[in-house]
């Protein structure tokens, strides 16, 4: 590791972390990021040392409170400040005279409420100091496996009714980081993948990022052994040359994913209102994604989907897909949203379609499945009868794709179907997703089933289009940067055990 | 009632029907379908006589088996078939001597695999004796208040662990009715519906719709009480003319959503290779449903995600969307989708914003809270906040719709907050919709409390554009055939109590 990731890697895994503003007031920033770090410290996850840091308390939850964070003994990594903006510089100083590494500040009513000055006066301390700085008006870090977590949002709730209820869920540890200008969409984010069943290695939010920006965390990201694939979510990008070269770097390693808000001239209006981002045109914006191989999700659905497809699948070598489907009807839906991506559905190589004709001969498909392209073994589908389409598919070098729509309702389709079909994709390098609709029991076990198994599954035929589309484009950008067999290669080496 | 929609509300409402193909043996469609009727016989929702037909048994499931349809005593309604197609025509006579009103062919081997003699043959007979068919090779029909079910896809299925899960389940009684040509859509649809916890009031699944269509289907839904927003599947329109003229009276009383699917070339041809679909140009089905005030989804969500904003909320007379938030991030991607739709994001009345300002002067909104469009109170949030805010914004005759981003993670945000804007919404009639992002408890429970109180919720910023989106052009195909204010009226006349 070099200094700088060597520094940054300080904001994930601190061997000592100050919390200046822990407070016992619960709903407090203060009191849920101390209890935060102090909980996953009684749990083993957080090994660092810990601090909490006020002058107007002696013990917070059972660890001696400092009045300044000059009396605390020996050495200090990471700095979390939870205090009015207006002392955040005195806190800065006291943080310099410790010699800490990393300051994050959560406090907000700086540059993006136009107190430029404040803010520029806390980037010249830090620099003076060589200290870094995330922030501030962010949420600062949470790793789901040092048990760093800065949310101050609480993890529960109370109903009026005296439940308690999950409300800001701190996802498994996984594949994806989230990389997020906007706090808010961070731990919504956390919320929807946690739901999902779908890990997390890294959250880092960094808010006006008057200092680390979202160039030095890609960077960052991409020497982190935990993270397979990156979600980043910006309003604006700042120093966009250093941007470019490192995002070129990273993208042939590590699939992005951006979700870049105020695409529109009313969506730009609306972000430089809430961050001051001069975002400039939403064109510019493309053009960079295209050079830098950053793939740009139009929605937030399409955001996840395509980052749970690139952490759990390798890339598409072209843009030929096959369609597997027992419903005629989803199977034209995923059709449609391919074609309209720009990936092609094309008929299937006589080989491929003489190999399904002997298996209608054999009885072993029904006599009136279609076989051009989707294969649609209708509603008499079996399990038997995907496996044996699917290992077709796999087989041909004409298809890039399997897109596997395996719609459970049908009366003879039994659960087993998913793992034969997991069986057979674990021999071939080839990317596939899947597709069940419904919202009931089975549905959701089917999707929850086939995410375990490896391929990633998707509750709506162009849901798993798009998913699709994502592990194309990042193969054509592989393929363009002569990065593609390396890629594969690496991924397949540390494929997940499933 | 005029005679030709008193001849289909038999296949909803039959006083008796004969299952031709009824069997003791499971998992055989016709046993299902026997049994959905036997069972909602008992539980007292299914109210007419019940008859078995079927040569090889005595009883079945209790009742009586009868040789042939002929032997029937007294009069018979509705005849569900489901033998193979060969002897099809059989019965039909049998149907016909015994003056049948209706007919539902749920066998399939007909013009999809292309016996067109075969199926005209059918047609022919039921012309003959002034039957109508439904079908053949559909799902028939499904209705949550008669307990008429003719869905043979088992409610359950039994995993290998033994256990016993929902696999396609039947939703509760509701106002959306679903016109499917795909039967396996249909389902799926019934799943993704009853697991969102939204009512159907009819299912109707139609196949190769060799005599009733989807204009018929329309113009009897029209009709039907119980309907308020009709989801329409097609892969093609038969009769265009006749369907334009009925979907533009229907569409002026009860709105209409299309999923028309085969709208691009790969997805026009793999529609031809499932039912023979002619489908044409695609840019004729836009044209015709511009022309008829249907509002054509894009894809599976949409399709979902409109029906529910169309059944739960008047149309916007205007496309003027304010939007109000406490997350920025989420605010901006909401302005961007409304944009990219064609919806207005203007800045507010100098008006409005002084109201605005009236409260921050007040300390009743965050000095720091933005209001030009979105209104972005902020993580400080509060219930009270976004019970004012809303009412203000209610109040703006410049604004024609709500958008509503209450993410729920913020700590200061109690539940209450939901009841709140409800209780303000139902003053005016002016559409809104809901979202929280998340997939965990609260989350779940936010989104079912607002569409509890009425107000449709959404799992993403762009899916509530979206919504909102619909009803602003169903207002304004509304306002164009000058329907608007009836049609406004009626809906909050008949407007669910929450």
């Amino acid at each position: 590791m070099d200094l700088a990731i060597q520094q940054l890697d300080t904001f994930f895994n601190p061997r000592s972390v100050a919390v200046v503003g822990a407070t016992r007031k619960i709903n407090k920033a203060g009191h849920v990021i101390f209890k935060n770090f102090a909980e996953n410290k009684r749990r083993g996850t957080f090994k660092g040392e810990l601090f909490p840091v006020n002058p107007h308390e002696d013990y917070i939850l059972g660890f001696q409170c400092y009045p300044f964070l000059t009396k605390i003994r020996g050495e200090l990594e990471l700095v979390v400040i939870v205090v009015p903006a207006n002392i955040v510089p005195n806190i800065m100083e006291d943080a310099a005279s410790k010699k800490a590494k990393n300051i994050v500040i959560i406090s907000s009513g700086f540059g993006e409420i136009g107190k430029h000055e404040l803010e520029n006066k806390i980037v010249a301390i830090a620099k003076k100091a060589g200290m870094r700085v995330l922030g501030p008006n962010c949420l600062g870090v949470y790793d789901s496996r040092t048990g760093v977590d800065m949310l101050f949002l609480p993890e529960t709730k109370i109903l009026t009714t005296g439940d308690e209820v999950i409300a800001t869920p701190r996802p498994m540890p996984g594949d994806i980081a989230i990389v997020t200008q906007s706090g808010a969409f961070g731990v919504a984010a956390l919320d929807y993948l946690t739901g999902r069943q779908i890990g997390v290695s890294k959250f880092v939010s960094f808010g006006n990022k008057c200092d680390v920006n979202e160039a030095e965390m890609l960077y960052y990201l991409l020497h982190d052994d935990e993270t397979k694939a990156i979600l980043l979510y910006v309003e604006d990008i700042k120093s966009g040359r250093k941007f470019i070269n490192v995002a070129k770097e990273v993208s042939k390693r590590k699939p992005i994913v951006a979700l870049k808000a105020g695409r529109t001239e009313a969506g730009a209006r609306a972000a430089a209102s809430h961050t001051g981002a001069m975002a400039g045109s939403d064109k510019i914006y493309d053009a960079v994604f295209a050079q830098t191989g950053i793939l740009r999700a139009k929605d937030m659905e399409e955001f996840f989907d395509a980052g749970k497809a690139l952490a759990m699948q390798p890339p598409a070598e072209g843009k030929n897909v096959g369609i597997i489907t027992d419903a005629g009807g989803p199977g034209i839906m995923a059709v449609d949203e391919c074609e309209a991506k720009g990936l092609r559905i094309k008929r299937f190589s006589e080989k491929t379609i003489q190999k399904f004709e002997k298996l209608k001969e054999n009885g072993q498909l029904p006599k009136f499945a279609t076989n051009l392209n989707p294969v649609d073994i209708t509603g008499s589908a079996t399990s038997e009868m995907f496996e044996y389409v699917t290992k077709i598919l796999f087989q041909d070098r004409e298809i890039d794709g399997l897109i596997m729509l395996g719609l459970h309702h049908t009366p003879t389709l039994q659960e087993d179907y998913i793992d034969r079909i997991a069986e057979v994709a674990s021999k071939y390098d080839k990317p596939i997703v899947a597709c069940d609709i419904g919202e009931t029991e089975m549905a959701l076990y089917t999707r929850f089933r086939f995410d375990k198994l490896g391929i990633p599954a998707y509750s709506s035929p162009e849901d798993a289009a798009r998913a699709m589309n994502a592990l194309v484009n990042y193969g054509s950008y592989l393929k363009k940067s002569k990065w593609l067999e390396k890629y594969v290669q690496n991924f397949l080496k540390n494929k997940p055990k499933t």
